[in-house]
């Protein structure tokens, strides 16, 4: 009897159509570094040419920044029963500083691994556990520092760069590379970055690749506020609904729509195999909450929670690949009374758990207390610190309170300390924030943190529009994002209301993309607008066509203009259903612009007559 | 035979249904001026009680802002053949300054009423138009600038305060009325506002209250920085689709949904009777562009524009009660050779078709010479300039370019011949436009246009997300918002790409709500914070129907609820599915809230006890 589930094997069929689909006009590229393996996917958008009255002239493809992974590559063996190849093994493995343990040292992953009853969940290949030989430490930090260039850092410098410094040596991108000043507020963007930079923002904790050892299958990405800005979406299911191949569903589907890291914030049964699954199919990095699942472990009873519990729940999920922890240690017990005035206590999930642990006890908050030994499990996988903020404001009038700063400041001394481990580093932040007191935010974390990576939720800008929060917090995050955060968490249309489906994570991923797009346009990220300009140039061109596929969801773009204009002849007229065929602003445009052209050339012609004669009286004047 | 077309007999059983539904939980109040007829429209949201250990206790009701008119009062009669009732009848007719003509004094308006082929489209009850008598001026500006305060400006101020004066009487809000200093970038928001206020700011130019004098059905409100940010809807059939049934449908449910005013945009054929329609039936100002009309009675050829086609034009909207007029005067000659290099050229509709005209004629716009004969029109039925942005950017390349911004210029010198007329203006703004440029436009605006109150589209943040532009612009809106722009043009997702249908409208709009709305809390708008607070409450409580029926959509904050929890007793259990029953951030916050008020209260006992000993042992002492 096979143990592979059913339902696995459905959903792998299902995957095939509906998540691999590669993206129109598009083809994944990769391109080589220097190291061996290092191999960078990209998308190549192609356009169709102009016509012009002197014939086609051609657009160039357009390269962008692609985080589906191999699911979109046609040329890619899919099955998620076997999970991705993992990429990045020879480059751990070449280092020499860790070992494969026998099987998981957690005490939970052994009792897990035994259970026969959860045969038919389990994931068929799972690997025997990674981690670093004694008294060695494997993180990206740890190799910065010493001043060593993984191919990690190089595939990450190739990938943000996205060939910008071969479009600046072909005269087709020579327009389309025209982009306006940007306000950085102290963000410091090259030209382009050298894995060298990475290397360098790396070791000053201003950037971190999150790349456990245990999860090879990752691509690595960085986050950091000298690099594009990052999308983080979440997954999870509850005690209410959910299954394991929805969740791994949702994982693929937002790898195809741009998520750059995804949170498994699962809170039901099977936390264990659900994340295994997660695990050896995801192409970017995944963050949990360990709080989480301890706190299952003691059948949600906060009080009863032990350091001991977290622990294994640390070493457990640590060993199986998990690329960051969320850590709500800066909630200390003398902060919980902070929040008793306020509108909507406190919203955190983690920081609720913590806070009651530390009334219940009436001691400070363990994560704190054992700081340091959770540096040494960190270390041990590279697994990056998001330092939690439980004590996030759950409403505009809560935003940047006492309770809030206080947890912030406490973070920046917890960053000190996970540095000195040579960990990895982002901080958490709000949540609900009018517009005016963003800003506020961003300069007190990059000031209290040392300038570790901020990574927010939204904040959403207003309380009053449940069902639209996707887009009250996509004003914030864009906004956080060009003040200098450098990831945003997500917020799907659900957002306090239920579970997000899997149109609500597409609705939040693009609306996050759109926002760190927004952002990294605002700072004046180098190349950013060629996209913008490419679309742009479409649009006036009525390539219908090139519009829909160099948009953030061509899928949809396409749908939209079908359901006024479906006929496929309606794609290469010149006039859209907005103004009719008789009455086209961007047709009158090209007719204006024919006419100023023409204009030009017969100043040009009568300038271009004086010069002759000039010239020709100067030569006559010579020769005499 | 009946003259009433079938579809709107069909038409207006559907709007009882769907369009004229009351809001749950919602009453609509009218609160009476001091002036006759003065019955300012508000709705108020009655809140549950909370269940606290010691018992209930009261929530207030809550008052939003209507822009919805009769249609959601059960008690008015609402009947789209005949019309709204036109409530400002009797101020315009106690001014004593204008007159009924005897008919249209436009002759395509006499062709129209003529034309027998046209019964069957016709509105039934057209009155004949009103007109200032001669050398008189009936425009708000005018009264204003006189000292005097009209009816329309008292039910403004009632209509901004929302019963604001009052709440803050009332201790049940205290709370509630709680807000954050907000940053206005030199807006002054007055603490409640008054009608000598509104008066002031209308004199000064600051802010327009559109309302012809022919469109007595609207309920009056005004557009200015120092007010809450407006927002407008536009409709429109073309050639490609849309019925007049489908417009006036539109309309109401634009309205429904939070529409400040309404652009009617058609461009098709029965423009003139389809405006009556939706005049005849619309509780809020109406806004054209009549150059779209004058180019159809020239077949949509730009070059046969006549200024005799475009005056005639004038006078038949304005008679029919159209309130603002966008015209596209500062599309200078000089400009349109600017525009040549751009990524998009021109993609204005208005600027692309004056632009044309122009260079056909190679003689300056007609609109830009003619400007003080349009002014003489405007001040005889009070129709507010919207001062058209012919060359604003249609892509971030092209933003805040020479040519935006010479036109800019242009405006405000205009700006200044319209208020010698006292005739009322407002500035049409961009467009796309990268975050970074934002405030340059507000700025620039206030600057060289004297203060007059800015209306921008959007503007979007970046090119790259055809289908979600309501999101890209809906962040562009809310910063601009914020810096001082009085009035937003919504973006629906189908912007670029097709037509909106009715659920891309109610996206828009909701979209722009929020904008706006954060923009009033980000300039510190005295009470806005008011429906956060109570959502937020509400939220933290699990008062879910309070959630819901506080929120911008009531309707699908729930229907996204009940997708994951649909039973009834969901929506009273203290969990929400993204948590599930024993694990739930808000549960244990409560927790840690009883904890505090427990610790306070023993903390408080015992100072109790040792101030009545203290006060014994001063009482003693005293008596000694």
């Amino acid at each position: 009897m096979s143990a592979i589930p059913e339902e696995f094997v459905r959903q792998t069929a299902r995957l095939s159509e509906d998540v691999t689909r590669p993206f129109p006009a598009s083809r994944k590229i990769y391109v080589e570094g220097e190291s061996p393996g290092v191999r960078v996917p990209m998308r190549e958008i192609s356009q169709a040419p102009t016509r012009t009255s002197q014939g086609a002239e051609e657009n160039p493809p357009i390269y962008v920044y692609d985080t589906s992974g191999p699911y979109t590559d046609p040329r890619a063996e899919i099955d998620l029963l076997k999970g991705l190849p993992p990429l990045r093994d020879p480059w751990i493995e070449a280092r020499g500083d860790s070992e494969r343990l026998p099987g998981p040292s957690s005490e939970y992953g052994r009792l897990r691994q035994r259970d026969p009853a959860l045969a038919h969940l389990r994931f068929e290949h799972i690997r025997t556990p990674r981690r670093a030989r004694p008294g060695a430490n494997v993180t990206q930090m740890h190799y910065a520092r010493r001043g060593i260039v993984t191919p990690e850092m190089e595939f990450v410098a190739i990938r943000e760069n996205l060939k910008l410094d071969e479009l600046r040596r072909d005269p087709r991108y020579a327009r389309l590379l025209k982009q306006h000043p940007g306000q950085a507020f102290g963000a410091r963007l090259p030209e382009e970055i050298t894995p060298e930079f990475v290397r360098e923002e790396v070791a000053a904790g201003r950037a971190i690749i999150p790349a456990n050892i245990n999860h090879p299958e990752a691509e690595p990405m960085i986050i950091g506020r000298n690099f594009r800005v990052k999308v983080n979406t979440n997954i999870g299911n509850s005690a209410v609904t959910s299954s394991i191949a929805e969740e791994v569903e949702k994982m693929v589907w937002s790898c195809r729509w741009g998520g750059d890291t995804l949170m498994d914030l699962s809170t039901g049964k099977n936390i264990h195999e659900t994340r295994e699954w997660i695990l050896r199919n995801s192409p970017v990095p995944i963050g949990t909450v360990p709080i989480y699942q301890a706190l299952e472990k003691v059948d949600g009873k906060a009080e009863e929670l032990t350091w001991e519990i977290f622990r294994d729940t640390l070493v457990e999920q640590a060993e199986q690949g998990v690329d960051y922890f969320t850590i709500h240690a800066g909630v200390l017990l003398r902060y919980v009374p902070l929040t008793a005035e306020r509108v909507t206590g406190i919203v955190s999930r983690g920081g609720s758990i913590l806070a009651k642990w530390c009334l219940a006890h009436h001691r400070e908050n363990f994560l704190y207390t054992h700081f340091e030994e959770i540096c040494e499990i960190m270390k041990a996988y590279d697994v990056a610190f998001s330092l939690g903020d439980g004590l996030r404001p759950g409403s505009v009038a809560d935003a940047n309170d006492a309770a809030q700063f206080a947890e912030l400041e406490t973070l920046g001394e917890l960053t000190k300390i996970a540095w000195k481990h040579d960990v990895q580093v982002m901080i958490e932040g709000p949540g609900h924030v009018p517009m005016q007191m963003i800003r506020e935010n961003v300069e007190k974390e990059l000031r209290e943190c040392y300038e570790a990576p901020f990574y927010t939720l939204g904040p959403l800008v207003t309380d009053i529009a449940p069902a639209y929060d996707h887009i009250t917090s996509g004003i914030g995050a864009a906004q956080i994002g060009w003040y200098g955060t450098a990831m945003l968490c997500y917020v799907t249309p659900k957002e306090h209301l239920g579970l997000p489906d899997k149109e609500d994570v597409r609705d939040g991923i693009i609306t996050y993309k759109l926002a760190a797009h927004a952002a990294d346009l605002a700072k004046g990220l180098p190349g950013a607008q060629i996209r913008d300009n490419a679309l742009s140039k479409a649009r006036f061109e009525f390539r219908w066509e090139d519009q829909f596929n160099l948009s953030l969801d061509p899928e949809k773009a396409r749908q939209y203009h079908d359901e006024t204009l479906p006929k496929e002849a309606h794609k290469v007229a010149h006039f859209c259903s907005m103004c009719g065929p008789h009455f086209c602003s961007m047709k009158i445009t090209q007719e204006v612009r024919d006419y100023a052209a023409e204009q030009k050339a017969v100043k040009a012609g009568l300038e271009e007559k004086a010069r002759e004669f000039r010239e020709q009286g100067a030569e006559i004047y010579k020769e005499v």
